[in-house]
């Protein structure tokens, strides 16, 4: 399983993705599901990716090979970093997505398998503000507004009632990235298969680069802190509000 | 949808359940979930369901068919009044499963349909102690001990944060009553399908007999200040906690 979030806020976005995959509980193994692709002070594009690992590194490798101009021969994916506006640039992880459906998806249907991936995209173009995306396995998308400003993909239900109680996106950006890992931590707790490290990513509007991702592993004293002082503090606030009376 | 919980206690059991059905979100009801048999001083029992009502209703005529010996010809359902123990009232819940599979079970597969159904069971037979149990659609099922006190059925994964963290056979019976509502609440703030009113059961081990079953709907005053609080609180929780150093 996977457990990816991101968040649009006035002041820029937070992505972050868990870096386990599974093929059963006894295959398990360690995989980035954060990818990032930049032109510093011209476009910054940030990629989170939940499903079938084969689909969704491929889609990663063509949306690479796009930008480097390596492309194979047949291959119908264009340059990120020709794209105007995110708009365009979702289009093009969409084509992406199509394009390794041309090629996998009726073998993976022989198989018995689904085509199962989906994304979520983030980004900044020019002076065009931030944008974020949730691409599905059709290659189309939806586009986060204000009312809600944050998408999840893979195992989102225990990370849920943070994010449905807490997120806003006039959120500063460390306070936004507190609720993300605390959401995480929901997460990590009640499903196995969605496990540390997380990659954290948080971006801000206007800087058109990367600046500031992190791995956040067992040991990382934040996430410790986090974790330890977040579980006492409910445990204070469940204690504090008088039991029913029976 | 549903949501329904029960978690076993040193000092007795707590039992609720929503009331939501809905066949598509244009096709919504409002159906009892929580069925009790008792005869007080003797045994006392509680059955939560989930899943499809035609199945779990037809368990439920079963079962109290069976108590008052107006059991049709051909069933082959027992009276839970004749269980001496939990284990075996568990058993006769198993066998109205079955009953209700061997006469429904291939015309829902005829018309494509599983045979979807789940329950928790609890209750106190004379001198034992009082047992819950998690009964599957196949008949068969597990009880909970002091490792996991508590099982959910339906939609589980929004409101299992907070009993992961707080639930304890030890906590009396007023607060478990106060985490189980807690629960309920992040769950119906993330699914629609799961709705207010909740019917809430709590038992005192020893009693014999269903003194405390509440409906709580959206004007009961403690679940409107149990809801408030506990989302102030988190709010609270939340800013007190320091945020991410970017």
């Amino acid at each position: 399983m996977t457990y990816c979030v991101g968040l649009l806020l006035d002041g820029g976005f937070v992505m972050a993705a868990d870096t386990r995959t599974n093929a059963g509980v006894d295959n398990v193994g360690k995989f980035k599901k954060l990818y990032t692709w930049e032109r510093p002070g011209h476009a910054v594009f940030v990629l989170l990716t939940a499903g079938n690992l084969a689909i969704t590194q491929a889609v990663v490798s063509l949306l690479s090979e796009g930008t480097q101009g390596k492309l194979g021969p047949a291959a119908e994916v264009d340059n990120l970093f020709a794209a105007k506006t995110m708009f365009q640039a979702a289009r093009i992880v969409g084509k992406a997505v199509r394009e390794v459906k041309a090629i996998d998806g009726d073998f993976l249907r022989a198989d018995g398998d689904g085509f199962a991936a989906s994304f979520i995209f983030a980004g900044q173009i020019g002076t065009e503000r931030p944008r974020l995306f949730n691409v599905y396995a059709a290659g189309n998308f939806i586009e986060a507004t204000t009312d809600t400003p944050f998408f999840q993909i893979g195992e989102h239900k225990y990370g849920k009632p943070i994010m449905d109680r807490v997120a806003r996106n006039d959120m500063k950006l460390g306070d936004a990235a507190k609720m993300v890992l605390l959401s995480f931590d929901s997460t990590l707790r009640s499903n196995l298969s969605v496990g540390l490290p997380i990659d954290l990513l948080t971006y801000e509007a206007g800087s058109l680069k990367i600046e500031h991702t992190k791995r956040i592993g067992l040991d990382d004293p934040y996430f410790k802190m986090l974790s330890t002082e977040w579980s006492k503090a409910l445990r204070t606030a469940f204690m504090n509000i008088e039991a029913l009376d029976i």
